[in-house]
């Protein structure tokens, strides 16, 4: 069993983003030399989070973040936090920092319409994803 | 150290249903011999989820269900996906597509109350739930 | 590989809380000795979570428990539970009863701002959070 740590950075252009990750999952794998185990999806900022969901069609993405915006708005009354960025912090908590794959014969188990996402909530920003591999 | 994959189907038979797999979970990790370690229980599938909720009084999987589609309506104005199941998008990332739990002496480290659920969100369907269990 | 298993208990004092935890959960991993791994933090009840979120301004959680609350009201019609907690039982699924954190050199690799939280949705209440520590 090995245990390999790895990271990358991801730019977002507007507030709200989902931007796919799964191309740079997959090479942190491959370069851990694992192939039967899991990969951990770490996000490190309380404004963002990682989620799963459909690779193909972007109108998903924007439903979902649509979506989000509509239940948790920026300027909500009663928030108290004084940076305006209350709701991003809400939804990275809903949303969830991280996400867990199976890697089976060097890749990831994800069904066919499965993408990893880095959810920017908080953008534009310069942001790191960490990463750890562990199997065999 | 172990490493073993499984995997199994489950039917839906409504749109929203929340499917009891906690026997299912629990015969993979039998049949893996493995005693201590985590199980990761993992949905492949976009417009599913995986949660953990109360075993017992059915009502409680009712009101979780009718609050998700209260809240995360079919039919939202604004939806581009042409599909019809944004919402089920939605839900599912809210949701998240798995959950890891504890293994000790055989059996999974869950609260009394709780039980494993597969979410199915734009049911009827077969769907599948992979596993993979580590540990010794 | 080493695998080690941990808890610790948590006492609410209201209905909706957010518990720092993170000083408790980076104990279990110095007394586990293991120094690179993860650390999976569990929430063994049906009416609580586990988050990850901002540690510094306390008006953060103040704004997610809010929103949360706005969302998913206690009262909301169409309940079926008759315990008065329905929206305990959502929240939870919700927000997810599990967190699992990279640590390295000894320490989680968490973000500048980022602290675990316990999240109470039904309290007050004496609760448990199970920890397992995996690694080397």
């Amino acid at each position: 069993m090995k245990i390999v740590n790895d990271s990358f950075t991801i730019g977002s252009n507007s507030r709200n983003q989902m931007i796919n990750i799964t191309d740079n999952v997959q090479d942190s794998i491959r370069k851990s030399g694992i192939s039967k185990g899991t990969v951990l999806i770490f996000c490190p900022h309380t404004t963002g989070a990682i989620t799963i969901n459909e690779n193909a069609d972007p109108d998903v993405v924007h439903d979902v973040l649509l979506t989000l915006s509509d239940l948790i708005p920026q300027d909500k009354r009663g928030y108290r936090h004084n940076e305006g960025n209350s709701d991003a912090h809400v939804k990275s908590s809903l949303v969830g920092c991280s996400e867990t794959v199976i890697i089976n014969n060097g890749k990831m188990l994800l069904g066919t319409w499965q993408g990893i996402y880095f959810c920017e909530f908080d953008g534009p920003r310069h942001r790191t994803a960490n990463i750890q591999i562990t199997g065999e």
